[in-house]
């Protein structure tokens, strides 16, 4: 890979045998660190058909990395978020052009430690989706600038092709945004599912009894539980700033629980104007989407 | 109304002009207390349309009550949840064949307040939708058995007509269900919505940020904040089952809370597959369920 990649334009894409489209994927060897895990199997697949010359770095592959990573155009750090850390440190003697990339959920200390590591291309990426998705059409990965941002524009119009939407932001704002995203919905949801176990609830009960709003919500629920622990406590855990903002959130759950134990109602309505204020306009156009979406939902054969 | 209409059966349901199913609606009164607000109205609509005789008694008009009752065959209570009680006590003098019925979202004391007040048959509803709802195909209703539940019959199968699912419970065992579906869910929400206040998140960044999946977290806040706070209110203060449930959620949270600061992620992670276990087989369902849902919001026109 050289300069004249990075001015790569849509002119120049080119439509693999297989129909998915690259940006001159021919002697762009591409290595992906940890490709047999989830992440690491679904990115491999897709440069593989994009016909880039992909290779594979996994756990037990380090005394051979040498030969791995020669010539590498791109490296992708897919391991999971309390190894980034540790993998990163190995990748101290990678080509000068060699972009180093990785896919960790937080960005501020693996975009720190890859700058320090790596003195050529670097870029933070955050995939806001799972493995499992179907399609990359519409999905949303998160761009944190580096170092020597024009070397990777390639690789960001190569996302672009698969279909995803990218979004350029700064390391602190995102981490900041992943904490309500990530960290607090995963832990809500993970109490959540403890409480109906807790409860004992009748599952087939609640669906039988439910429209299709709290149908998806028990959903949500069950999808949190269908994945893996590992991953999530890695996201809940891995940052102090997320468990700084749970804490906030549970104050402000015990302050609302005692607003509803002295049964004030005037409190609660007051507060609940406040915050339909804060949220207006997007609350109306919120509103619509969910309603179109559980309309689709209802459309679904029984 | 007569006992023979809780026979009829589906050979004599009827079209009627504006192709809206009915069961024979022809002499049948139907008296919507509360007409005029957004589920009476609702109602009030499809009985128009199915060509009942329908008659709306509002708060301005209970002077001239006793001639809007007259001989009605059906009186459905569709006011607030915190006026059904004093609405229900003004209902004493229907006539013996009359069907009494609620839309509260709580059961156990509207019924008991009805079968104390009418000696006829006496039917508690609860749909579970609200007045938004672009059709009533595969909505839910909760029906909980009253007295006299043949002569009642006729009204179930019109629902159902409508296209809706009826689901039969005990009054306990609905009002415990409905802590966890609606009391607790909302007051979650509630402080989900508050904290985003809070915190001034910038909602634009995270809808720019979200994946389908959290756009649609996020679509659900809103739609909260873009409803009436009456309503909310009234459904989460007006149990005092569902404070005690919205109680031991808080006791969880401090607990789970409590395991994330001090790092423990062992308990974590056991705690996590202990409701894995719990949730399976719902889990694997309830996962493929919103993965399908999720590929349809995604294919949404931009």
């Amino acid at each position: 890979m050289t300069e004249k990649k990075s001015t790569t334009n849509k002119g120049l894409q080119q439509q693999t045998s297989k129909g998915i489209a690259a940006i001159h994927p021919e002697k762009t060897k591409v290595v992906i660190v940890g490709g047999k895990g989830k992440m690491g199997r679904f990115f491999s697949q897709l440069f593989r058909q994009s016909s880039y010359n992909l290779a594979i770095l996994e756990i037990g592959d380090w005394d051979r990395s040498a030969d791995i990573l020669l010539e590498a155009s791109l490296v992708l750090v897919c391991v999971p978020i309390d190894q980034t850390s540790q993998v990163i440190q190995k990748l101290s003697a990678l080509p000068g052009n060699c972009i180093l990339a990785d896919l960790t959920s937080i960005k501020s200390e693996p975009l720190e430690q890859m700058l320090k590591v790596h003195p050529g291309p670097v870029v933070g990426l955050h995939p806001m989706f799972g493995p499992d998705v179907t399609s990359l059409v519409k999905q949303v990965i998160i761009v944190c600038d580096g170092r020597k941002a024009r070397a990777y524009q390639w690789l960001l119009e190569q996302f672009q092709l698969w279909g995803c939407n990218l979004h350029k932001v700064g390391v602190d704002d995102h981490d900041q945004a992943m904490s309500l995203i990530q960290a607090l919905r995963h832990f809500n949801t993970f109490v959540a599912g403890l409480q109906l176990m807790n409860e004992n609830a009748d599952l087939e009960r609640l669906l039988d009894f439910s429209s299709p709003v709290y149908r998806l919500e028990l959903a949500m629920i069950g999808r949190l539980f269908a994945q893996s622990p590992d991953l999530y406590c890695e996201i809940i855990f891995n940052s102090q700033q997320s468990v700084e903002l749970i804490e906030r959130y549970l104050t402000l759950y015990q302050k609302a629980f005692e607003t509803l134990k002295q049964g004030d109602k005037d409190t609660f309505k007051n507060t609940f104007k406040d915050v339909s204020k804060w949220f207006s306009p997007h609350a109306e156009v919120l509103f619509k989407e969910s309603s179109a979406l559980l309309a689709k939902a209802n459309e679904e054969p029984s």
